[in-house]
């Protein structure tokens, strides 16, 4: 069958654990909401890091990749020492590298909130943004454009 | 004619200024993407203190209006002591209090980023969500719902 | 011996890891010196949380512990991923709850910074300064006064 | 006499107005004590600023400024929205870069924060820390050393 001959796609997602520390948690008893984007960038890391194409490594291959977009649905309030699940998956890495992430309530599984981001490539020596990802982010990741 | 009775809508918009600091610079020399929540919040408070209902009045109101969604959108990157102005305008308020954004370099006027938030009121003493905006919302911004 | 009849002092101290991250560095290329302050208080409740005192125990037993003192002394500085072990110690808690801090590099022990810290007990209830610790903080810690 | 004959010391001083936002606020109510490090550098930075040897210039300068001691003594606490004066001035040049702050409540006066800061200069070139401080900062500043 067609299927078997394919390479299996690999798992492009990745969990973490977050603890919501003190100095994260506002006046009304709950996570503010800005620092949602720390708890996803966390989790985007350590996934990138997993196939070894963390923060230097992208330096290293000559692109950085800045954030261009960025959607965060609050479900729920989050409190100061909940464990959270933050799940960040590649859904895209064509053309830009999309990102969409679930946080959820370790205890219960609740779902606390989602998000999504876009990131797109930027050539450091001629600071031209790329229209298709570059090679590399394919060859690490495992997957053909 | 009609419209000549009607009162007229107020401006509700607000321009703050912000010039990023040392401490939110990044290692590739622009804002990380996760502060423009913050500069997107003062601009947000100032212009509801405009109104006379910031944060304070807020809570004496008994109604919390947590941030349930938000989309930003990075233009151009930002980088450390260039003035930005950042506007804010309030778009809906009947089931929910929606803002929209942007953020300009103050010298030339070019754009920087978009947003929008939506927040809902939430009963501080039932802890239910509200799914019409509260009276005291539209009478200190002088809308009708 | 007098010594073997006297209850053995507790382990007053805690150490956990802490890996910086991007968000935390700053254009130098180095961790920005204002998020030790977060390090530091990571792996105070840390310590705390073990002795079963941490920030909701404390508010249950109705005392705040602001911070009133705060030293940081920054020997080496510290990069983006590098794993780095904090450890804190309670060395005094009679009148006031002083901590020492040492922050070493994982991989080869170096001194990376050093610091302390005193908070001091206030009653929720009267919002009075307390000059001598109440004795809740010395039955948790297995300490006498 | 002499002293008429010298040059008069200029004013190494500074002040700026800072108005704690929603997100530096802790679930105590109060700007959690972190916080004052950003404080203190924008009323360090804006002195800096004053006498052209800001972050820009330093580096142009060929010199990083490490801060590798800083001492914080919290007086009151301070609240959201509050007004406060930040006040940084430079006590030693010689050898090492040394402010000195107070933060007081704008209306009252009261003071609420008092610190230190030591910077030392590090040749960027050679990564040497310099146990006197560079000519650029004396002429500058208008000093002698």
């Amino acid at each position: 069958m067609r299927e078997s001959r394919q390479p299996a796609r690999p798992d492009l997602s990745h969990e973490i654990e977050v603890v919501p520390p003190f100095f994260d948690i506002d006046s009304m008893d709950i996570v503010w909401h800005g620092h949602y984007v720390k708890y996803l960038e966390l989790a985007r890391c350590a996934l990138l890091e997993k196939f070894d194409y963390g923060y230097t490594r992208m330096r290293e291959s000559g692109y950085a990749w800045p954030v261009v977009d960025l959607r965060l649905k609050y479900v729920r309030p989050a409190t100061f020492n909940q464990p959270l699940a933050v799940r960040a998956e590649i859904v895209e890495w064509e053309n830009r590298l999309k990102f969409e992430y679930v946080i959820r309530d370790k205890a219960t599984g609740g779902k606390v909130h989602t998000a999504m981001s876009i990131q797109v490539a930027v050539d450091m020596a001629t600071r031209e943004m790329q229209y298709v990802c570059p090679r590399v982010l394919w060859e690490r990741l495992g997957v053909a454009p």
